[in-house]
């Protein structure tokens, strides 16, 4: 019982889930708005700036403060925080000279995860996706946008929280790949965290599916519907998130871009079979999902079959029973006729009338028993 | 109570739905009648000619008086409010020098989308969609035919709703890449509009879908039926007339045209991604109605298991005790035999089948409890 | 009342469904005798020698006889009606020499729609679907066979029916392109023609499909069951029947034949967009039917609820009650005992046993309509 | 009644349906063991050595008896049946030097179609299917396998069933394109002759699809029920043997092999064109019966809802008439009280109490009809 | 009954079927950790060094000690068991020159089954998978890792089953192809083995199915579901497992590898074969799974059915002929009204009362007989 209380009776709601797009309709393409919630009280600009044998972090409030870190021949990653300030936004696209439409990229929140190559850079469109660690526990999903340029990234994200500080604590060791290798390869490692979210999701999704369908063959509620309803939701909703990263990856390896090297590729087929096996993974799960739902429509279905033929071993061998009663309640008058009731004078009428009953009711019993009814 | 009101007993209709062609069963390819509802009284013809540093607004009744407009160096939208009229359409079309296949297309408003190039122009059949703001709501489709020429956008649309205004408001601003760009970028800016409006078909739906799936949850009825059966229909609806146009857009970014310039293939590619981006979304729309449907079916099976199960109770309670006291109504003679009934002359006697049923109650609420059905 | 009448309780006929091919079991390819049902009393020969500036139809009954026409410079149309009589048909095919496999497939009637290219001519197999007109409804289906060669078009057709007749009467006019154009422009006449008889076929089962629709929202019976049944039967039949078609115009389209002209690609472009509506639109058509079929079983489980609740409320309100009644029924005798049934010889027994009564019949009220049952 | 006795309770055996693959795990590729049921007391060889002119059948013992026919110029027919001796296929094998791979594939019984070619011949495994004839009719699958040189046919079948006796017939009769041309035509009327067979099992499917669904409309029961999983059970069964032969013969039509003359290509397409034809309608045959089970849970519910009404009307008009009989059936001492059951002495009293009863069951009967219940 | 016994009310663990990837969430590529559950004591390696004419088996314990081996001219298998001990798969590791991430890939035990090529080898992740022999049957799946370079077979295993048993029983044997070809007919070899045991679950899968069903059709219980449901989840399990191999084994064909040699692919093509046969039959399975399922829901409604009819004959024939004993068993008084209850005086007053609850009675069993209910 107290396990099926973890399960609320409200659907979890998904954040994320819905297209924004809509309230720019009609608007010019170009046209700056953020496109959906407010995240972060104020936008943040960290640089971090590395090179095989030194890394510097700070945090700047005006673009031109990197311009050092972009002209000298170490590694930048400039991480943008928070979408909301579209003045301050402005001021780094129009200091990395970004295209028109992939600036509306980066605000419209709810783009397909995508790559699109222009002259000076290459831009991804990811999606960061987990469930929040608090209660009630709610699949979390964010764009995040990576600007990838010779000797730079540029990521934008909607959220302040820390996604990528494995990729960071890694970024200050010395000797790492991360340290040796360009910014493409620092990409790879930020693209690869994000698949490692994907795992995490996945397994939430496995462990509550696993619960589910034990709660399913024990003892199955109502709530147990509501909560195979949300997986279904949950499974649909992942799905239609990650699956566009894989071709996004597979784009980068197959075609030639000066922005990423060939030596890299080796590690973004790493992280596309990576992608291959989740995706075979939620759509495994949509299929058990599925036959959870038929399991507990045929479970419904048993219970209410047990339901009925409780009442109707009751009631058929009780309502012939209570009719013999019933009859030798009339009140026919004996003195009228001496075929009015002889029986109640019968000396043996009471007993009679007993043992016609319990014969009754034992043929009842046995039919019952040939239908394999008890 | 009154969240329920909201949906009415009746499907919505669903206007443009159906396919008309038949009408001209056995016709030659090009015999002209429009193929649709007539929508608006007076076919209207307007005139848009625009450079980068003018644009001039007319409306005309003749088609020779756009001549000298067309003549001109200035870019040259001829916008055709209105289907009915088919001489004056064949005016227009005798002008333009429009294929009689294209003529037929215009007419017949039941098109999928689709672009084809002929040797003067390339012809687009576009589906523009929305939900109408009146009561009841219902989802319109109105066939929109664009002719792209070398200086020249010719459109066609069957009402004369105002579905391109802000394209005409960014028009009518000087500096914008609408006003410098040719006649490939209005149609692309059409195009965008169009599908801004999908997002808002996709958004209402998908408000639809959540209110829904609440009322699901709390309290499901028989309009809660009929509402799932209607998102159903128009999920599937909305599919079929939208899907097309992903192909049309792809196929004019892949295919070289002299009419689309390259500079706008990257915009192109924008209106591409939203596409894709809104037959993702509708794909997923119709997963989670197929998902409520059987989750209405699991309610209905489950309610139906709670009436049986108080009718059981009540009964299975009642109908042994009902037998006892029916026993005790029998009439049998006392003094005709000392085995009649020599239970209703005993002291304890009436305490004693009182304490009999009440142990037969007993023991069923203890049963129920067991089987957890109470 | 009256419109459920209108669906018979026997599921409709499809005529031609059914493939008939097995009869020939292990013969020699080219063994020739007619699968499928005698549709016409004799098989008649009629020829259509037209050219731009004349046109002359006869009937013949020896194919010597349309020599000349096929000598002249001309066009010539040879219209076959009627597949029973294999001397007949032979000689024709000796006439024009026509490869065995092509014999008899034209004999052999339940073939997919499909296109061959041989040496002297190019063989299409179509297919004919329409309602039939008189009651009962059926959907009839019919091969219809062409052989398209340099100068000639010969046609076979099963029945006698003059499906072609809105072809033949544009034929007999000045002027059209059909007089203007070659025998390959009359084969995309008849083509085209076929396929507005699919729209037919679309729109009847379009209607059906709305009108079912309706009733499934109003009244649904048993008979809303057998006619959703048999419209999903006819959509998936007339889908397997139409789809091959699409297929066999891209490939004349695509594939270069001395037999069709350039000039007439873009009209059978024409035809295909249709055939691509169409199955569009059957597709669509099939899921709604999924969809109505849903519907239909959530029905009949609303009713069966709303069947037990009645008999529920109507049973744990009397049984109780009974119950009381039944005890006050009882005998046993007050003079053997004080404890014996005391209560009836009470000033206020007999209201005070109606009290209880209405008691607990109102505490059932109350609890019904706590539970949303009344 | 007596139509629903013909389908068994038991489910048809489908004979030659499981892998048996299994039983030689490890072992090495070219292990020889027949792998399948043994069906025929001795392997047997017979010879048909044919040209255009004579035609020659023997049966022989040892295969080097087949050699002067080999090395006559002559076309040579090989046909083997049994696959249990070992011993003398090894033999046969090694006169004609097959790949061991071959030799596998010929004794393991539960290939799918497949073609292969090697340096000396072209392997075919093709799959026979057949309602058996005697009762109870079962699916019979059984292996077929073909090697093709350049001057011979050498076939293996599992039973001695004549199976290509029709091909035998045409074989014998002069003049007839099967003696002709080359032993790559032969090979191609076996085809023909197998997929003939399986327009049979289609028609067969198909006659018992059309009856269960005629008893489906009319008195579905419980073995409707078994007869619509059987045929499921078969229809899936039959595509997935039958499927992979279309990519067979596609295969060797696109592909260019030297045992193939480029003239019988035309007729492989034909048998190709049967092959598509024969899948599209099992596909049919699937989703009819998808329908046909749908159909049926709709009947059983429509049957549990008639049942539950007559439960409910009988029950909800007697229920409240038995208590007020009951209630008059008490015994309150009317001497005790002016209160107790005034009603008994009252002169109108018991024409009363049926006035009000019947009165109740008049309402209960209206209510009935308004619902549509009567 | 016993029969149903065999199925456990839980549902079978599947060793190996999550996705434990997550647990390196954000750390560095080729950090390695073993992911998956420790299955044996201690990591073994054995060399097995052979030739055409000899072979030798060793167990080491320093990778340093099969340099020998390796550098002469002989073929080298070094089979390792166990993945727990990082150090000493690192000395292999660094031994053999392993790229870092099949490093991590060997480690990391839930990879689908995939190929890459290397500059100094080719790796294969591939997958065991078998039912263990041991109460309860439980699908057990291993990761088996390839290494194949120019003259030796590196191969991990997570357990020290004995799995390759068989390919090493065969290798011992002289003049096999085993012991002539090189290590990529012994990575064939592998592979063939692994496919075997694939036929084993497959066979085993199809047994429990077919036993299922019979069960189903006799007698099916709350245990069927349970165990239909088990099916569903190990079929879907097995399919996704196994269906990645297919492609690996065509890659291999297909693309051109310096460590596979020509003459080796007509086996991998064999095995491609067996490949495609079990995905089909897999596929089968589950449509065949889902029909159990369906058929069951059918079953569980019919059983309902006859519940509730037994219920509505015994209560529909009693409850009207016990209302008639109530009316004669109230009491009002004959002496207050000649209206009062005469019957109950009349001579043939309590006979006429049997015989009208017997037409009663009688009336409503010709009723049922009508409906066929009886
Ligand atoms: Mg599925
Ligand atoms: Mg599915
Ligand atoms: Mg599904
Ligand atoms: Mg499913
Ligand atoms: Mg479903
Ligand atoms: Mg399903
Ligand atoms: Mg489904
Ligand atoms: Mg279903
Ligand atoms: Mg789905
Ligand atoms: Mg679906
Ligand atoms: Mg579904
Ligand atoms: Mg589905
Ligand atoms: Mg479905
Ligand atoms: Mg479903
Ligand atoms: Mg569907
Ligand atoms: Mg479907
Ligand atoms: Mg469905
Ligand atoms: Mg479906
Ligand atoms: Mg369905
Ligand atoms: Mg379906
Ligand atoms: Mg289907
Ligand atoms: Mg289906
Ligand atoms: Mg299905
Ligand atoms: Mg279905
Ligand atoms: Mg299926
Ligand atoms: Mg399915
Ligand atoms: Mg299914
Ligand atoms: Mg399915
Ligand atoms: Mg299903
Ligand atoms: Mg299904
Ligand atoms: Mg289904």
């Amino acid at each position: 019982m107290a396990k099926k209380r973890k399960f609320s009776r409200r659907l979890p709601k998904i954040r994320g889930r819905r297209s924004h797009q809509s309230k720019k309709a009609g608007s010019a393409p170009g046209t700056l708005h953020h496109v959906g919630e407010k995240r972060v009280e104020e936008v943040s600009i960290t640089i971090h700036d590395y090179s095989e044998d030194h890394i510097e972090s700070i945090e700047i409030t005006e673009i031109e403060e990197c311009r050092p870190y972009l002209e000298n021949p170490s590694k930048t990653w400039i991480s943008v925080k928070g979408l909301h300030d579209i003045e301050k936004l402005q001021s780094i696209w129009a200091y990395f000279n970004l295209h028109p439409l992939v600036q509306e990229d980066i605000l419209n929140t709810s783009q397909r995860p995508k790559v699109e190559e222009y002259e000076d850079n290459i831009f991804f469109v990811l999606r960061m996706m987990h469930y929040t660690k608090e209660e009630p526990v709610i699949l979390e999903s964010e764009q995040i946008s990576i600007v990838l340029g010779q000797n730079y990234v540029l990521s934008f994200q909607e959220s302040d929280m820390p996604h990528f500080s494995p990729v960071l604590e890694r970024l200050k060791v010395v000797g790492t790949r991360l340290r040796r290798f360009g910014p493409d390869y620092l990409t790879y490692a930020i693209i690869d965290n994000i698949v490692d979210y994907y795992f995490g999701v996945l397994n939430e999704l496995g462990d509550r599916l696993e619960e589910t369908e034990e709660i399913l063959i024990d003892d199955p509620g109502q709530d147990t519907l509501h909560h195979i309803h949300g997986l279904r939701r949950e499974a649909i909703f992942f799905r239609k998130s990650v699956w566009p990263l894989r071709d996004v990856i597979n784009s980068v390896i197959r075609d030639d871009t000066k922005f990423v090297d060939e030596s890299i590729k080796v590690y973004l087929r790493d992280v596309y079979d990576h992608m291959v096996q989740i995706i075979d993974n939620v759509d495994n799960y949509r299929d058990m999902i599925l036959g959870m739902h038929d399991m507990y429509m045929s479970q419904v279905s048993n219970k209410m079959n047990e339901v009925m033929k409780v009442l109707t071993i009751i009631a058929t061998i009780f309502i012939p029973i209570t009719f013999i009663a019933g009859v030798y309640g009339m009140n026919f008058d004996p003195q009228a006729s001496p075929y009015n009731m002889p029986e109640l004078s019968w000396y043996w009428g009471y007993p009679a009338a007993w043992a016609s009953m319990i014969i009754v009711a034992i043929i009842m019993v046995i039919y019952f028993k040939r239908k394999d009814w008890l």
